[in-house]
């Protein structure tokens, strides 16, 4: 391996989390302990922002907000979901990469940290490929970053934690409000929770459970398993007789047994093309009260669930930070082509979190789901194994200052660098 | 004023907050400290289950856990939305009164406390004129509780301050994530919040914006306010041009011009036939899409905004404590149909918390509004006034113990005592 001296790169992508900002500033801190590191620059909402030279130089920002960044939600730096995509547009595709290359030479950028999902993981896959094919001297790391929690090969993913710690508070509590509620007549509240088709997400609402099968979710519904109609709605009456009141979490994602989407709105599609969905709650609430008429209620998180800071997991956060560290020893080492992933060993009280290095071929586009045997018979419920698994994840609070009564998060003052190259054509 | 011995019963009405345990803690902590207060009994779900003797006795509670009712959502007593109709069920509301005196006869009850709203404080007001027509000796007092904040003649409600905290922190999570996905096209999210005819709720969103017209939420609508669709989308548009994207907060009562409810499905009504409200959010995702063509996203809040203990506001909490400990000793001092009120003096850091008295009679079924000059003249967002009202409120966390990465919240035994009466016919 050859001695590299150059420029740090670091960009976001994809949906927001609460700890992704974590990452970044493990990417960030850790880059100003390596001298073969020169400048550290931030890109503008991801690659979308990194072609049109959209950068910031980290240097001109305040050590107390790059700590900051630590419990600040949703991506400081902008992010999108910008695809370099050689297989529906393969022309736009080679464009963007040559400009991509122009941007990095014009620069002298050596070191490239992208934190995101699996498309992110597969565009720095390209990127990797294609500095090898140029022969441009670039170290690539991947660093883990999704509420969905479906990257495969690691443990988890940051993010993930958060994002049920919050949930499964909110259905705590939800319940807490609606079993307070609850007389003879009975009723249900449906609370719809991100996840288009890994399920994770709305299985990590079981912690609520404590255990107890008494406590709120007393049914979860998740997008790998069609939706049976019948079977839904005598377990939910069976809750109601033993409860008087039922919690349902259902995935966003949820699917009837023809595969389409039950709360798919296929009029309205995203920039990658697949339809939103919005009314997964909406339409089990007309279900229920249609079929069985029991008054129902539906909540539904949306963004707030990602960007839940204010309760975020301690343990996400400081995996989170890991990741970015790692991300930048393992480019200063000399690798490139890899994604950080988090690595656990031990149980309970004696767990201990670690990372590694995974190729990044090994993950671009390949979807982690629950393991089918963690779920229970019925499909309502995960069951052991998956508590077993997740509780771990979301130990420990972030500590976020407070001002006026409310949290205080970081904001960069994103001090752009010269631009040098023409405007993008 | 004659010396009264007795017992003394609590009950919670209405639809619960994060603090209304708070009320009973305070009553149950000051109970204690009297001689002229004999057992100590909680009504379960309020007036619907006392009219069938579901009493049950404090004393045999751990006193941890009247304790952890401070920090503890929902209505740990259990609560109802019963209501005894003198006007639309004379015969029925006479029964239930006989009903109810019997068993305050039977189990020696001279001490009454109930926590709730409008309808609540109504329900109190009867009791205490019916005691007095009977010469049956009893001290009514009523302690307010309404996340709606729409109690007139008391400076706030307790449960207002603990909702806006939590809305006020989502919204800003909420615009932090949005604003960090926003590329040249710009986007909409839409947070729908409680709020059936008062504003209170949506417009204390605007303690998110700390003072910066940049920051979310850009529009905030009103129920009060009749909503104008082109006046509306215009100023989506000069959002979207200035910062590239929209935080709207929309109070789910919202009306047209017409005073139709936007978002009513007229075909679900509530237990005091009072139209369901559930998508004044979906519809105007569906305008802004429709219309002009903007990426669109809705998040409904829900009952998870009056439950949100983990981030409740300490001053309310404080608040609401003060009224439970307030009535019992407005009760024991003789006093009788009477709300306690919660009165604030200074200002800014030198603000203080008291509580006072005032007839029930000037307070069932008269809602409060939001004075129409703390309101901007756009009518997009509360102003000054508003903000100076509202900032105190939400100041302080309640502190609240974890356990495995959760909130522990307090759980009643709830040891009935035995009945004397025959069931209620």
């Amino acid at each position: 391996m050859s001695q590299l001296n150059g420029n740090l790169l670091v960009g976001q992508s994809g949906g927001p989390t609460a700890v992704i900002n974590a990452s970044v500033a493990g990417v960030l801190q850790e880059a100003g302990k390596h001298e073969c590191i020169e400048e550290i620059y931030g890109g503008l909402n991801g690659i979308f922002g990194i072609l049109n030279e959209e950068i910031i130089d980290v240097n001109e920002e305040k050590a107390k907000t790059i700590e900051g960044l630590k419990h600040t939600p949703a991506a400081a730096l902008g992010t999108c979901r910008y695809k370099i995509d050689f297989k529906k547009k393969p022309e736009k595709a080679a464009k963007d990469m040559d400009r991509l290359f122009e941007v990095f030479a014009a620069h002298n950028i050596r070191f490239f940290f992208y934190a995101g999902g699996n498309d992110s993981q597969d565009t720095s896959h390209k990127i990797h490929l294609e500095a090898v094919k140029r022969g441009y001297e670039l170290r690539v790391i991947g660093v883990p970053k999704t509420i969905d929690n479906d990257l495969p090969h690691t443990d988890s993913c940051p993010g993930f934690g958060s994002v049920i710690k919050y949930n499964a508070t909110t259905v705590m509590e939800i319940g807490t409000d609606v079993g307070s509620m609850a007389t003879d007549d009975g009723s249900c509240c449906i609370v719809e929770v991100m996840g288009r088709s890994a399920g994770w997400i709305a299985a990590g609402t079981v912690l609520a459970k404590q255990g107890n099968p008494a406590n709120p979710p007393h049914i979860i519904l998740l997008p790998e398993l069609p939706f049976k109609e019948e079977k839904f709605l005598a377990k939910v009456k069976e809750t109601v007789a033993a409860y008087k009141y039922c919690i349902v979490v259902v995935g966003e994602g949820l699917k009837n047994e023809a595969g389409e989407e039950i709360g798919a709105d296929k009029t309205r599609l995203d920039s990658f093309g697949h339809p939103v969905l919005s009314g997964a709650a909406d339409k089990l609430a007309e279900i229920v009260q249609g079929k069985i008429n029991l008054k129902t209620r539906t909540v539904k998180l949306g963004y707030a669930q990602r960007a839940a800071s204010h309760f975020a997991s301690a343990t996400d956060a400081n995996n989170a930070y890991a990741c970015g560290v790692a991300a930048v020893k393992a480019a200063v080492d000399g690798k490139s082509g890899f994604m950080v992933k988090i690595v656990r060993t031990g149980q309970g009280k004696g767990i201990k979190w670690s990372t590694g290095l995974q190729p990044l071929e090994d993950i671009a586009n390949v979807e982690h789901f629950i393991p089918s045997d963690w779920i229970a018979e019925d499909g309502f419920l995960p069951g052991a194994k998956f508590i077993e698994y997740a509780g771990p994840l979301i130990e420990g609070e972030v500590k976020v200052p407070v001002e006026n009564g409310l949290p205080k998060y970081a904001v960069l003052d994103k001090v752009k660098i010269e631009k040098k190259l023409p405007a993008r054509a």
